[in-house]
């Protein structure tokens, strides 16, 4: 078990081998066995295109070695997935890289995933019968989209076929109704929610929660759509029927006002393990997701909470594989569960740049009982941007593709383009990922990326400050910033006064760390209260430069500024040594930048000599 | 033009755009139109393998529109690749995740490329006639492999055909003789060198080289192929043997002694700039590729020394894409050219987790005319470890399975399995790339995947040292102490005087670095010169605690820390204060770590209310 991993129900049995061949289907026979030439064979001179897949179905697998399988590379059971959209297209990736087969039922020929799954059938994930034939050729089945045929998995499933997640969990999920009584029934924080399938009992909903009203399709629901909202008592009836009306099944919830969206992450490995992806903030525009920054920039006590009511939530459900829960951050500091996806999720996509387990090889490792990857971010900070159709047509190409080139330009931007062969209007056509060292920087970046930072030069965030308490302090204040610029350290010089401009100065410490400052020096003399009130107001290291004074000599200034309290440290250096200052400063910028520690070195070596 | 790119030589006109239409092949005559269903049309209930590729092959371009060509996503015109190995899938990879469509021609029908290539043409790189027949139905062709008949392409160059690095470039590489004439006459630094042809042309290089002499093929050299060693005279004629004879093209090389070989892959835009990667340290074993660690754990002169020969070195040739420039670095500092390679390389693996951009992504972008991406890496460290057959058939499979399930234990690790049908001693099958935050780290995962770590329980890598001249300190040093243990930050707690055991507090500091420290918490009392003189050997941030005396009260300690000369800069808290000490630290290690920041917020405001 990965550590830190708590099971809350019994492990299930260790993963089956790999089931036995399924009898050779029409289309199988009709192929060639196309192991390539034999050694020393020459070359094959004719130019034809090779049908994929060449490899022969699990070659290993199928040659009768039942008992004692030798398994090639990481695992050579055959992934079956319901769905062969984007979601479906990233796990084939994923899986390419680590030579594991996928297959994918899709009634799409040209869907996304087609390009690059081992092995595509195609047939619709919702028709039982396509299914069921389907799973035959697969040693465990999962899925990118949950509305699919959930009775047929619950079938296979008594026949012995590894579905992950569980076909119970699929048909949860894919009723919206169903699926908040379940996690309701388990304790997990929801908005409150009932059936509605008249007039006169939506009615009493709406006067139970008040309106504004949401009313929402049981079924089928994605993207906003299922979704509508009532003002007001009178718009109830053409809402309704604006949703297909009562017949098609219906449920209410109370308003949810909420300070932002979040979402985690959950993977749930076959032994029952969880692991969590950072808390990530979603936002949402015409209900579809837009942008998704990593992590969340929210206080760390509403990350655990938002991370325990969701592995809570996943704990409640069966089977393996990741799963991404979307939850509201309501104002008054609740994390309120709104939906669950058993599967990869647009909220984590980001995870392909910049975590160590992107969500997709995650999915593959649960669902194939392979031991969980460690979900932590390898990079600071990420923003995931969704590439939605604009128009229709080649006018929605033409929109794409100039976004997508003002991307190419952007460092640290990645862009996916899903081959989709139509573009629709708000329709998901790829995504683009910026990661960087900051969330300063990633947005600076995403401003760039849509155009808003059309007005001044190219912000460049300060990663230091140089303040102090008068401009008299400039003389001796200045060593540091130049040791600052000769280190080419972006930095921010200003006048900022304990005694004459107190709110400034609260203002000033209270933002240093969210504008992105890593470190803060502060110079002042006499009764020194600056570095102090300072480190008082924000977390960031600040180290204090004690000013020369003429009754003194700076002794004044050197012991108000070095005799803190406990709890609130200033880094004090010598009297008007401001150089060391920001040396200090320097050194601290490289214990993780390995490119300035170099150059520091070489600074210090010639120093010595 | 990439900010910092320099182009050498006058820039190539633009990427012309995509030229019309090839002439239908017959193998495409016969596959019917595939562009799946019509909207609304019922999804297709028949079970049936789908051919790749199922997309028509590039129909925007082919319809005609050659003035004003909409561009689907990131880029329509095709790529055409000699070679399908795994450098040629991982090129597909990156391919498929920004739907760039990429044909293969590689003889080998379950060549790695097969399973995610848009297309795979059976045939040989290195026949004129399949190279021919290929190049039609591509846009620009690149290379996975540099041993590809160089005349065709000279030839197809002539007539219109797009082939980036360009043929000429080719030519030089797949020469090694060649190669190292046209370096040494641009100026490189490479190892002194001379054709032989006979016995004794052979035995006067010897002569003037001395032994051990270095004997190599001219062609078709690769993972040591080609490569043998003369350590006397008496050696010669059956190491010429070994090679093949005087006819098969042999040149003798000047032995050199290296400290350690280096790799620097560079990418050239088509307009002629030039990005490079962070020079990595390659660590062969019998000739092949074994270990890459990135950065290469050298000084920085080092490194731009390697950087500046490696980018001359390729400013030389003709072409875009990425190259790989393999480099020794002698004993007394020079930095000598080995061998270039036109294409994606093993000491590039690594890009693929580490860095913004993976020199697969770079490679197409550097082909197709898109600006190139940022090379700098997202992680501070990696270590690519080949994944080598050890074994013929099962028993090597059964072996390399074995360190993989260890990789998939090890956080930070993705396994890359190349699916080749068969396995063979000393053959590629995979590898291994672990990302951390500290080369401590990955090397101590590497020592876990490698099962070096066995002895002792393992090992955490200390971020923080607390260190004081005498035990009597420890009363108060141990607030410090406590102050990590709270935050859960790795720290060691030793003695080191610099007075009694100076040479111990010497090795100390110059080792704090390389060990993985990233802060050095120094108590020390009256005339204290602990904190000073460590913060004069290291670069590292050091907070000097200066120790209550009877006789002064601690005003001797904390004038003789704080007041220290420009250059060597040690961060002072109050008289006794290691509690501030230890907060201190951990304000410096939070500034670029989000999790222990947010921690430290929330004890901040445990303080405060």
């Amino acid at each position: 078990c990965t550590p830190g991993c708590s099971a809350l129900r019994p492990a299930p049995p260790p993963a089956p081998p790999p089931r036995p061949s399924p009898p050779p289907a029409a289309t199988r026979a009709a192929r060639p066995g196309s192991r390539g030439r034999q050694a020393g064979a020459p070359p094959r001179r004719r130019l034809s295109r090779c049908c994929a897949p060449a490899h022969p179905w699990s070659p290993l697998r199928r040659r009768g070695k039942q008992s004692d399988p030798t398994v090639h590379g990481v695992a050579d059971r055959v992934v079956g997935v319901l769905g062969g959209g984007q979601l479906g297209k990233m796990l084939c990736q994923a899986a390419s890289q680590m030579g594991i087969k996928v297959a994918i039922l899709d009634p799409l020929k040209d869907c996304p995933a087609n390009s690059v799954c081992h092995e595509h059938v195609v047939g619709s994930f919702n028709d039982g019968d396509a299914v069921r034939e389907f799973a035959k050729r697969c040693d465990v089945l999962t899925v990118e989209i949950e509305h699919v045929d959930a009775v047929a998995l619950e079938k296979l499933e008594k026949q012995g076929v590894v579905c992950e997640p569980k076909a119970s969990t699929i048909a949860i999920i894919q009723d919206k109704y169903r699926q908040k009584g379940h996690f309701s029934k388990f304790g997990i924080p929801i908005a409150d929610f009932v059936e509605v399938d008249t007039l006169s009992s939506i009615e009493n909903a709406g006067e139970m929660f008040g309106y504004p009203l949401m009313v929402k399709s049981k079924r089928l629901a994605y993207d906003g759509r299922g979704n509508a909202v009532a003002h007001n008592k009178e718009e109830l009836s053409s809402v309704v029927s604006s949703l297909g009306g009562f017949e098609h099944g219906l449920y209410v919830e109370r308003w949810t006002p909420f300070a932002k969206e979040l979402s985690v992450i959950v993977a749930r490995s076959r032994d029952g393990c969880t692991v969590c992806y950072p808390v990530v903030e979603t936002i949402h525009k015409d209900n579809i997701c837009h942008v998704v920054e990593a992590p969340a920039q929210i206080p760390e006590k509403m990350k655990k909470l938002a991370t325990s009511v969701a592995e809570k939530a996943i704990k409640s459900l069966e089977g393996a594989g990741v799963f991404a829960v979307e939850l509201f951050l309501t104002n008054d500091n609740q994390a309120l569960l709104n939906e669950v996806a058993p599967r990869p999720h647009n909220s984590g996509h980001h995870t392909i740049e910049a975590c160590y387990t992107s969500q997709y090889e995650q999915h593959l490792r649960a669902i194939l009982g392979l031991p969980l990857g460690d979900p932590a971010m390898k990079a600071p900070a990420a923003i995931m941007y969704n590439i939605l159709g604009e128009d229709e047509g080649d006018s929605g190409f033409v929109l794409a593709h100039q976004l997508i080139k003002r991307a190419l330009n952007i460092p640290g931007a990645s862009v996916h383009w899903y081959a989709k062969p139509e573009i629709r209007k708000q329709r998901k056509m790829g995504h683009i990922t910026i990661v960087g060292p900051s969330m300063f920087d990633v947005k600076a970046h995403l401003d760039r990326l849509l155009q808003r930072d059309t007005d001044g030069p190219k912000k460049v965030r300060p990663r230091a400050a140089v303040i102090m308490g008068s401009d008299s302090d400039l003389p001796i204040m200045k060593d540091a910033a130049a040791i600052l610029e000769k280190f080419n350290i972006p930095f921010e010089l200003t006048i900022v006064s304990a005694h004459r401009t107190p709110e400034r100065m609260y203002a000033y410490a209270l933002s240093a760390k969210e504008r992105g400052l890593e470190v803060i020096i502060a110079g002042a003399g006499g009764a020194a209260h600056l570095p102090g009130m300072v480190a008082s107001l924000t977390t960031l290291p600040v180290i204090g430069v004690p000013i020369w004074t003429k009754s003194l000599q700076g002794t004044d200034s050197l012991l108000s500024i070095v005799q803190m309290p406990k709890g609130i440290p200033v880094a004090t250096v010598a009297i008007g040594n401001a150089e060391n200052a920001g040396l200090l400063a320097v050194r601290m910028l490289a214990s993780r930048d390995t490119e300035l520690s170099d150059r520091l070195v070489v600074d210090a070596d010639s120093r010595n000599g």
